[in-house]
């Protein structure tokens, strides 16, 4: 491979983050009875998507990030070219990967397999959920909700849903994995928002990016009370339905999940409400 | 679809060049048996692949385009991340349509058909080949060859090595197919070179790019008499490679494709060695 590709890819992939969409996608494959190595094919190729979409919202075209995950961006060590291609080539490597995940499952599941990738990452999915929080003009919550539905919700979807056709799952399991990825899929998007709009910045990335470039966020737009009762409730909804999986004991990754994710909005929004100790000193200089 | 999105992919598939490329693909899912419907969505896939890259290529990170076919280019007219996301969009359509096409085919090939694609459009492939255009520095022949043959040889390898693969021709017509793909490449690349390094511009992009660009062209690297020997020599070896195939009738339309590049060629090369008659009249003007 070409140097500087290379050195951009391996960057991208020795930085990781929190890992929730892979962690996701490799426990569905295996709840689902895929083999490990099948599984983790799948997950490195929803790890890939995301990478790949965020080495392009770092672009100075998008968001002009000069930091990811406390790293310098790659557009800035390796040029902006090298970034699109390196994201280029996580897109393609992780469809190789679907490719041959999708050859292991029965012919008959495979056109509802590749349908489902369609929906979750082409024009109907995130890249079209990518165009509308570029194009987003600020609104209510509605608007917020529905730009986070279809940029956010979309990989996690896919995370949770493809392993479940691809092993042919109970409709209603199926059902519940679904609402599981559309509840998590808000309340991971809303807890970036209380993240990205609260002081100090300790998540790796410049914090009130969202301010600054007009982008939807949840607590920009309908304010504190609102945005805690709005996560507080996508937190219960998704515990119910995890708990209606979860008696298949197969499904127990997901109650561990829930916790994790409970844990991450308590402390978004108890950092939320805390004083900026980092501003205060300055605060009374003037 | 947003609405931006919509209008930059619309702008981009009603705007089409030679569809070289889409009526290869085409002609050999025809050959190799497939139905018509199936061989139409392989063809576009092909040509979504190749109209994705045109997008980046042109970005003003990349060749700071103005004009692609003679009309503005999509990111001056919409914007660069909607045309990032047009590429994208159109990327993810087009394995959508691979997907619908490898799940009509026999599980046993499958994987190899899956293993052309990585080979053709990843990190080997053509995105390894744009990322060793962008890093070209000034060499000879053989480096200018070398990039060609990972930037331009990729699509036409896919067009005409997929159909091969997918419907298990024989290995002497799978070899042929893939030598055609190698020859028509470079010589595609080759003409675009000489195109591109002669005056005045007719094609419907700014010519003197690459010397601008200082990108890889056979011309600029090696001149004019080794430029017009190479590739009258790469045209002679595709004819031969044609003439070996064309023996099995369904193969016939690679004939007729034969011809026009090497009519391409021919008018290519006349243009090249006739004087700049639009520069002429300034010529005596001092």
């Amino acid at each position: 491979m070409q140097r500087a590709l290379r050195m951009a890819i391996v960057g991208a992939l020795t930085n990781p983050g929190s890992l929730f969409r892979t962690q996701l996608a490799y426990g569905a494959m295996v709840a689902a009875g895929f083999r490990t190595d099948i599984a983790e094919k799948f997950a490195c190729a929803v790890e890939y998507f995301h990478v790949a979409s965020l080495l392009l919202d770092d672009l100075p075209c998008m968001d002009d990030s000069k930091e990811r995950r406390g790293r310098i961006c790659l557009h800035l060590l390796h040029g902006e070219p090298t970034a699109i291609l390196g994201s280029l080539a996580l897109i393609t490597r992780a469809y190789a990967l679907l490719g041959e995940v999708i050859s292991q499952i029965p012919a008959t599941r495979q056109r509802e397999a590749h349908r489902l990738l369609d929906r979750c990452l082409g024009s109907a999915g995130i890249v079209n959920g990518q165009a509308q929080d570029l194009a987003y003009r600020p609104g209510g919550r509605r608007e917020v909700l529905r730009i986070a539905l279809g940029k956010t919700v979309p990989l996690i979807r896919l995370a949770l849903g493809f392993p479940a056709v691809a092993a042919n799952l109970p409709m209603r399991q199926r059902l519940l994995l679904n609402r599981i990825s559309l509840y998590w899929g808000l309340l991971y998007q809303g807890i970036d928002d209380v993240r990205d709009a609260s002081e100090p910045a300790s998540i790796g990335r410049m914090a009130g990016r969202d301010a600054r470039l007009r982008r939807p966020n949840l607590l920009l737009a309908v304010g504190q009370e609102e945005t805690i009762s709005s996560l507080m409730r996508l937190s219960r909804l998704a515990q119910q339905a995890v708990d209606l999986l979860t008696p298949d004991r197969r499904f127990g990754f997901l109650d561990a999940v829930q916790k994790n994710i409970s844990e991450r909005l308590i402390t978004a929004l108890l950092e939320e409400q805390e004083p900026d100790w980092h501003g205060l000193p300055q605060a009374y200089f003037h």
